[in-house]
């Protein structure tokens, strides 16, 4: 192993992001890593009455309703957005308190760095 | 076809997150879809210095040099961190311009979902 240069592999301060939680929030983050989820919730949150139905989401996508519902589990089971059925149709709203974890967590790594940048 | 329940199905505003936008972004919510990366991306940012030599990394996973490495790959590819080879260490660093987009895209779906709450 070659020499090591100096101030080089002192240890880092304490895990910033213990593993648990990086398990919970990479799912979060896994969830919203395709283009058409990514822009599904951010349908879901144009809304003006906080809900959508899924009717009015599938004619945005060049996808089948089966695909579209299929990410829209992906979406929920993330915790991202959540839904209910009325009658014929289901309605899907944004559950902010995930959208703003993750938020939060980016902007500590922002901010980490503007302070020691 | 089932009959349209009253209110269904009206156009939505305007499509709020246009798709190259979307391929953009959902790129890089998709480097952050692993544990790993999430950690790694965390501790880089946790350094005072600013920056992390990538021996500093790897003594806190259980995975080997290579495996540490392509993660690393990743996270740079999707413009999350940048780094610059000194002698014989390779330092890390995060880019802040990155995590600020990812950041303002979740506030702004928090944020609709509050107003319209």
């Amino acid at each position: 192993m070659p020499k090591q240069e100096a101030g080089c592999c002192e240890p880092l301060p304490e895990d910033p992001l213990a593993a648990e939680q990086a398990a919970e929030l990479s799912a979060m983050f896994k969830a919203l890593g395709d283009p058409v989820r990514l822009r599904l919730l951010s349908m879901i949150a144009s809304r003006s009455e906080g809900e959508v139905c899924v009717c009015e989401l599938t004619p945005a996508f060049e996808l089948s309703q089966p695909t579209i519902s299929h990410h829209l589990k992906l979406l929920r089971q993330a915790g991202l957005v959540d839904c209910e059925r009325r009658g014929t149709w289901v309605y899907y709203w944004v559950r902010p308190e995930t959208t703003d974890r993750m938020a939060a967590m980016l902007s500590s790594v922002s901010e980490r760095r503007a302070v020691t940048a």
